[in-house]
């Protein structure tokens, strides 16, 4: 089975570069789209994030062999729904989202009987709508699939092809295990991210202009993470939040732990921990997922 | 008074910059220079860090203007107690640390009568040590100057002078605040991201490697502040501990809201919060303080 005609259902950061990125790489494959606001549609043609922009997401999928629900996690039951009329029989049913079980028990209710693999390609930037979108977001990064039991294989290869030929890494993993995974290394971060750029815009003895002023020690960095989708975070959390919950603990003792050691005095437990984190940023480096330039490669001077 | 003479005690990525910077600049300024370490020391002449590296600190500092203690927080009483021998009546003394109450408190016990005028230039990298340094690292970026009561006029606007020679702009704050706001603009962050990175590699469910792999999805932000110098760290926490304390307090208060707010399934609450931070970020941008590429302009592609 060949992948010859994607139908991309939601077309902002995911879905926009998904369409590029099949442009980009002159892959023999056509592609359609849809957005339900109007004005994503106009500035998706305008852009020409998909070959075909079409008014209706049933008419979008129409002949389609993979569809991807490029919406927010909270939304993938009713984007279904709405495309089921036009579905092919043969069509795999697929997705972007972070959290994956409730993803994949919300497809299967809107579409029973279709063939739904889902999957999430670990790959973003804080930016989001049809502007944001660019063709070489995949390249080199992971995409998790999380393929249900009974699964067929020859869709499930024709999938992971087609995150290949993206320039993706394909990884497949039980849908609950990413839950977890993805709690630590994504959706916890973000939590954190939110609630200390919250907290530091709410303080009153130290002014919003202060906290922004003098952002570069540290700060800055949150800002980036909390500017992410509101819609999408929101969904994500909600979805995800036996694994969330479960991390957040983990994360709040370990903090609880150094704050005592702080109120101590012990310095020894503080520099062996920063000792010990020194050396993750090194794997992380070494095995490409991050630049290695000082401070992200910004840029330094005026 | 005019500032012609530097004498940089402590040669890693601070003190090596400032150095740098100097000579970069074409400034009318001989630069000398001390670390404790003979490793430092060989690297420092090596990379021209500063114009004559000294084997004591008190003969590095014999005819200075002005000494710049780069060293880790908790050892500036010992730094200060071991330069004074060399040290000129008319030098002033000032400091690069991230805390400044208890500098301004060690520094003055250490060197009774000195012209002592503490500063935090707020820029650095997660990087160490004397291969670390760059000329532009202060280009742009606050210096804020904590002048104690009393401090001599002349003396406070050659130190601001000098800042603003390096690039930087320069704000007068008391240290009692200064260490307020950078508790969270810059400890807290660091902490968290110690903390989250710490959770992260000690998981029994999720390995070590699974973290790293899928560290694209925020955590990888966070490995880089982590990855900060451990020794400079634990004194930052150790020497700021209330200020610390009291925003960690509000950070786990406003933390434990959203944990309740993912638990009860309220979106609305977690939807205003994420809408409210996603304006800050583009206050951190306009204001000049962060690259407004997005992702940190890291570059995305084989």
């Amino acid at each position: 089975m060949t992948i010859q005609r994607v139908a991309i259902i939601g077309l902002g950061l995911l879905g926009g570069s998904i369409g590029l990125a099949i442009t980009a790489r002159g892959l023999d494959i056509a592609t359609t789209g849809y957005d339900r606001d109007p004005n994503v549609r106009a500035k998706a043609a305008e852009r020409g994030l998909v070959g075909k922009v079409c008014e209706t997401a049933a008419e979008a999928v129409v002949d389609a062999d993979l569809v991807i629900l490029c919406v927010p996690v909270g939304a993938m039951g009713d984007a279904a729904r709405a495309l089921a009329p036009g579905l092919a029989p043969h069509a795999i049913i697929s997705d972007v989202g972070s959290s994956k079980e409730a993803v994949a028990e919300a497809l299967a209710a809107a579409l029973p009987g279709a063939c739904i693999i889902p999957a999430h390609p670990v790959a973003g930037t804080e930016q989001s709508g049809p502007e944001a979108g660019f063709a070489t977001l995949f390249s080199g990064r992971w995409c998790i699939i999380t393929p249900p039991d009974g699964v067929d294989p020859a869709a499930l290869a024709a999938l992971s092809d087609f995150w290949t030929l993206l320039g993706s890494k394909v990884e497949l993993m039980d849908a609950a295990h990413h839950d977890l995974v993805l709690a630590v290394t994504s959706h916890i971060p973000h939590l954190i991210a939110y609630t200390i750029v919250g907290t530091a815009s709410d303080l009153e003895d130290v002014t919003q202009s202060e906290v922004i002023k003098y952002s570069a020690g540290g700060f800055r960095d949150f800002t980036r993470i909390a500017a992410s989708d509101p819609v999408m975070w929101r969904d994500v959390f909600l979805t995800n939040k036996g694994a969330v919950l479960e991390m957040l603990g983990r994360f709040s003792e370990d903090l609880a732990a150094l704050q005592r050691a702080i109120r101590s005095g012990d310095g020894d437990t503080l520099f062996d921990l920063f000792t010990r984190t020194r050396a993750i940023r090194q794997q992380v480096i070494e095995q490409g997922q991050d630049d290695q330039r000082p401070d992200f490669g910004r840029e330094h001077g005026e």
